[in-house]
């Protein structure tokens, strides 16, 4: 198998890490999961770590990957390679891109996690136009790709609509605003205003309103108004084409797409406005799995400069 | 004053025409008003007789002008220079640009006016990066601007966040939805919402407001909240780096942005990401007045295709 070029892209989460080799043909050849682990040091070596047992596995050889590109939730310089605020990997402010290098003998390159994913997803679904990818798991935001680059915005916070409030008496956001989207649709906001155990609360609130619990309707309701919210604020800001979800709550599967779309043809039913643009149609769920974070990551990885993948910055 | 080359631009409200010519230097060198009329008809020939008599007054002749650019409320087809739906004109549809290069003998092109309004803003002001000007005028649109060039989106809806609901118990909007931002910080929405006679509405509420009128007061709040929902709604999606207010609601003065200012602070009060983002420090409003939105227009006269101002279309 030599003389192959590889990609390898790492979707880095709050637990675990998604690992894909993607080859010349833009085919993923191998692909695992493995903790993420606690702090600077340990998500590095377990970042490496997943490069050689990827290789491993996969069957090349380290001296055949071109490039490695990371996805990782927080702030992330993509110029230096830095990634600043990463709570839920105890990161403060890691270097990534040069530690990584400095094992490996690789170009490595840093994106936020969100943005990467929306890339990947861009590619994976074949999307030549605008897009913005969804993504709803613990919180919310949005990533938004044009002409296959990343719209990064002046500041990187282009697709935040997590924050945005859409409702003045709503729920109090972990970001300090009230009524924001994140507390409608967010996995984290939907467990803690369902407050009961769970390993995975935000099915156990569909599963327990279709058996008609009052509580559980109501939050199901917020899931899908919240993300019909955000489906809405991209639209009539940004006017993507398509919105394509995902992150956690694809776990769902159809019961969440279906939902956001019922949810956006009630909003619509009052407004011939809402009806001309159609959302329910311009939606579309990643299956659960699906590996867009991490291939959207290993495309990152190899780009030759943020410039590259940064049309807007 | 022969071998000059004029731009002429004109934005068509629903009562008034703003007439201006533009050299070679991108100075404005001439500029009238008249009125825009009722129906097809109507509409096209004051477009003309404005043209000739903004020629008449700033001493140039026809021949001088190498073209002419028309910013029009309602939908625009800008390739093929058609207007269509544009109520407030009576206007069902109506090909612009080759009724008025047919009387005229010079090249027309055609542009939504807020988006128009969004380009010359954006050249007005020196903004280089990514920008939003944000209308407050009878209704609430933005348009947004990259890199000197109009964002239209896929389906030319970019920027239209005066439909994005911020409230489910709000007041009912035109567009049939429940609490848009154009129920809290339009100007025709306002007036409804005051009912009291009056020329200038919006004014009364401000000043009705200042002597404690309490119907005022709540009035005034949600102009300022409408429009700093606007702002993150603006910032948060596309993360535009300044945003410019503009439209009608501008003759309010400083009463105005320093009150939007005030509202984007208040809601940052509980929330560290709101601060750092520095929202009251990325609006700027235009004078009362500005030729903002005809100039723009004779830069978009002024390209070459939809296309040199349309970069995501």
């Amino acid at each position: 198998m030599s003389g192959r070029r590889i990609r390898v892209g790492l979707d880095v989460g709050g637990t675990k890490i998604d690992a894909v080799a993607v080859d010349d043909a833009d085919e993923i050849v191998g692909r695992l999961r493995r903790e993420s682990g606690w702090g600077e040091r340990e998500v590095v070596a377990n970042i490496v770590a997943a490069v050689r047992a990827l290789a491993h596995e996969a069957e090349f050889e380290i001296d055949e990957v071109d490039s490695v590109g990371v996805g990782i939730p927080g702030l992330v310089d993509a110029d230096a390679g830095r990634v600043i605020h990463a709570v839920n990997l105890g990161v403060e402010s890691l270097d990534l891109a040069d530690l990584g290098r400095a094992q490996l003998g690789i170009a490595f390159r840093v994106e936020n996690d969100v943005k990467a994913a929306a890339l990947g997803a861009a590619v994976l679904r074949g999307i030549t136009g605008s897009m913005a990818y969804l993504n709803l798991g613990t919180g919310v935001a949005a990533g938004i790709v044009v002409d296959g680059r990343i719209w990064r915005g002046s500041h990187g916070t282009a697709g935040e609509i997590g924050h945005l409030s859409v409702d003045p008496n709503g729920r109090v956001c972990g970001c300090g605003q009230v009524g924001c989207i994140e507390t409608l649709c967010g996995g984290g906001a939907l467990a803690r205003a369902w407050g009961r155990p769970g390993s995975l609360p935000v099915r156990d609130i569909l599963d327990a309103a279709e058996i008609g619990d009052a509580d559980a309707v109501a939050l199901r309701a917020d899931l899908f108004r919240g993300a019909a919210a955000a489906t809405r604020a991209l639209v009539l800001s940004a006017d993507v084409e398509r919105v394509v979800i995902g992150g956690g709550l694809t776990a769902l599967g159809d019961r969440l797409d279906s939902g956001i779309r019922e949810a956006l043809r009630q909003d619509a039913a009052t407004s011939a406005f809402m009806r001309s643009l159609r959302l329910d149609e311009r939606i579309e769920a990643l299956p659960a799995g699906s590996p867009a974070a991490a291939f959207g990551a290993a495309l990152v990885g190899a780009s030759e400069s943020s410039k590259e993948i940064v049309s807007h910055g």
